[in-house]
């Protein structure tokens, strides 16, 4: 097990794999809600690898999935590179305070098959081992608004 | 486990864990070669996730690392979507035809903190149980050529 990069070690606090339950809502689809599983890991260099999988709570198929890293700049900064099977790429840019990381794209961009995702905003609160996560989005031609909403609870 | 879904039916061959060695090449750094090990899984949808990690030959110190989505479109075509932790995204498209995938950028970003690049093309053929791989790149400001290339088992 690699030490902690120094560069990582505002992210300290994310380490680990975190289960729980979120909802989502878009005015082109229904109301949904989900199971989550969120893992970050390091090795020992200045990034944070970031895997997301939700599944049905109903039938536990598989939903949304995504990964990415998690990439500190010092002075509070921080960027978050982000892929999506659905074909979407984000680059995002933004801020840790304490324990809240706050994000907003610097670019989407989609494949010729992708849904159009114009906009995000990402933000990772926790709570000691209580994290919570939220996505916001321009999509489909709307205005940025929330898109989901998840608690979660590290593993043991 | 899920069945594969019937749009990722071209890529079984890809299925798996693989690892080998590659070397790799740029007029920028010196010459490496490196230890990778590569997997391809999917989750009874249309899409593969594909996780990549390299090592120091010597030293077994982590290198490079890549994640993204094998999205096959039909008619032979496909779509990969990749997230580099050097702050890089790639959306590709390109062909599969047998065993040969072939994939050009349409896009490459990357964040305020990354280094330049700008076209890449990538190329994954298998023989049987041996997977190989390849990525050229423009980057640095030079033009499109060849990065790395690597051999790869598949484990059993």
């Amino acid at each position: 097990m690699a030490e902690l990069h120094q560069a990582c070690a505002p992210l300290a606090f994310l380490l680990g794999t975190w289960q729980g339950t979120g909802t989502g809502v878009y005015p082109t689809i229904e109301d949904f809600s989900y199971v989550e599983e969120v893992s970050f890991t390091h090795a020992g260099k200045p990034f944070v690898a970031y895997v997301q999988k939700t599944k049905d709570p109903g039938s536990a198929m598989p939903l949304h999935a995504e990964a990415g890293y998690l990439r500190p700049q010092g002075g509070g900064r921080i960027e978050l590179v982000l892929v999506q099977p659905s074909g979407i790429v984000e680059l995002l840019e933004g801020t840790i305070e304490g324990s809240d990381i706050r994000l907003e794209s610097a670019a989407v961009l989609g494949t010729a098959s992708a849904k159009p995702v114009t906009v995000t905003e990402r933000r990772f609160w926790a709570d000691g081992e209580v994290l919570h996560s939220s996505v916001a989005m321009a999509a489909m031609g709307l205005e940025l608004q929330p898109h989901v909403v998840s608690e979660l609870r590290r593993l043991p």
